[in-house]
């Protein structure tokens, strides 16, 4: 199953050249889920050979316009170029006050529907499902509300045994009842126990998407043994003070927080623009959580 | 005296991989003035080699995003990168509310002051003078209130002609007044005749700037005669009922008007995305005015 984040920005509050804004792309089994949306993103997905066409959702962390300046604009050409399928926003109230306003002056009439689903930045929610996903905010501790979130797979169908069914006759036909758990009674009368013919699938992986935030513990459970971790590091800990002004984190508090929780994987961002090079960032996270990789634009990570 | 424009972006409402959507920076006298800002004109500026913090003024045309969505993002660097100075904003009077409503919700207080001209699109007029330039609107025919804008050089100063000035034994001291085309009477009661000893300067020379509207003649003199004109070109001719539902001009007509006000040179820009080629839209004005150049991005145009 498809389950992967590529970077579309990794560039804190001002853009740098050739680093954007916040915004990640996350493929689940080919639905394509748009986190964050900075300025320029658009022409991200251009540049990356994604049609923005695909995507259906989009989760907008906060109101600080480096997480989501580009979003009218994308919304914009989606309708110019004849959207009319439903886009969902899960976003703080705000924006979509933001975004009428400037449809109405525009003289702007969407031949798509937005679904706008407000954001309360209180405690951690499920704030979407469908097949392939659940999606729960984390709350973080930033300068004004804002939430990460948690995509989490679905629980999988238990994996049957295909050579043991077939030694024992058992019909394909019956095959969907035991991935769902479920014991049999062939017609015969015969009672086929699931736990003889099935095994449990992987646990779900989950990848959790940590915006902008002080890393001041408070959402450490949100995230606890999540598969991947993407979280802030705007800047190195010499600037530590600088960090806890800002509600940010240092490369060294990410990597901290990434081993605190045991998630497999770290992937630091929104760097501040004075970092012409990452690499002393990259490094100082992982002198903490070896398994540590910098948000690079372009990159696609497997969760 | 410089006077010059480099085009920021030229893609008409949705941008195609590397073209931008409309902005352009007129540097006059090493003064930095912005004409409209598409989303990731910051991103451009940073291309290019200009600092954001030079600009002082912006001209906005219209409320159509692909002419405004990047001015937020713009105004949000300027004021992390510590911004002092005001910002001076000609826009039709929502975009204020536009600007206001974003910066509330982020909870920004710019440390700097925008100061906002509201433009009425009724009727040309001046909005805006300074010992450079006159500044005024053009008043075109789109979908939604729209204006162009015509930079004019001020008038120069006369020449003074040095060798005579000083065969005379005139102390250069009093060449300030020749030039402002003043008579004078020296200590001993001789009276120079400004007439005698300068000679007029060139003519101002103009740029105007026509964003999107239909070429119905409706605003020709307001850009007669003008050095240089950049002037909308978003289809090709054989799309023209097209350009006219949807308020746009072809390449051809675009030469058309050219030829029609006796410009010096036409540039064609806010190409639709359907063309990925250029090159036939170049052709098409110049069988009718052959002065005329893309509007390709990082291209600087001396007026």
């Amino acid at each position: 199953m498809k389950f992967e984040v590529t970077i579309l920005g990794s560039s804190s509050a001002t853009p740098v050249f050739n680093r954007n804004p916040s915004a990640q792309l996350l493929n689940c089994k080919d639905k394509f889920y748009l986190i964050d949306c900075g300025e320029g993103t658009q022409q991200q997905l251009i540049r990356f050979g994604f049609k923005a066409s695909k995507i259906d959702v989009a989760f907008i962390s906060h109101l600080h316009g480096d997480h989501y300046f580009g979003l009218i604009g994308l919304l914009s050409t989606m309708n110019l170029n004849g959207r009319i399928k439903p886009f969902q926003i899960f976003a703080p109230a705000a924006l979509m006050e933001i975004l009428e306003i400037q449809f109405r002056y525009s003289e702007t009439s969407l031949r798509f529907e937005i679904e706008f689903c407000p954001i309360v930045a209180d405690e951690p929610r499920v704030i979407f499902q469908n097949q392939d996903l659940t999606v729960e905010t984390i709350v973080l501790n930033h300068r004004i509300p804002c939430t990460g979130f948690k995509f989490t797979e679905k629980k999988r169908l238990r994996k049957v045994l295909v050579d043991k069914l077939e030694a024992a006759n058992i019909p394909a036909d019956y095959y969907q009842l035991l991935k769902k758990g479920l014991d049999l009674t062939l017609p015969g009368g015969e009672v086929i126990l699931n736990a003889d013919y099935t095994i449990d699938s992987d646990v779900p992986k989950s990848y959790c998407y940590c915006s902008d935030t002080m890393a001041d513990g408070s959402y450490l459970e949100s995230i606890r043994g999540c598969t991947m971790l993407y979280h802030e590091a705007t800047f190195m800990d010499d600037l530590l003070e600088r960090a806890n002004v800002t509600h940010h984190t240092t490369a060294l508090q990410a990597g901290l927080v990434a081993k605190e929780v045991g998630a497999g994987k770290l992937i630091i961002g929104h760097f501040s623009s004075r970092y012409k090079a990452l690499l002393p960032l990259l490094e100082e996270a992982q002198g903490v959580f070896e398994n540590t990789a910098l948000a690079l634009e372009g990159v696609t990570f497997t969760v």
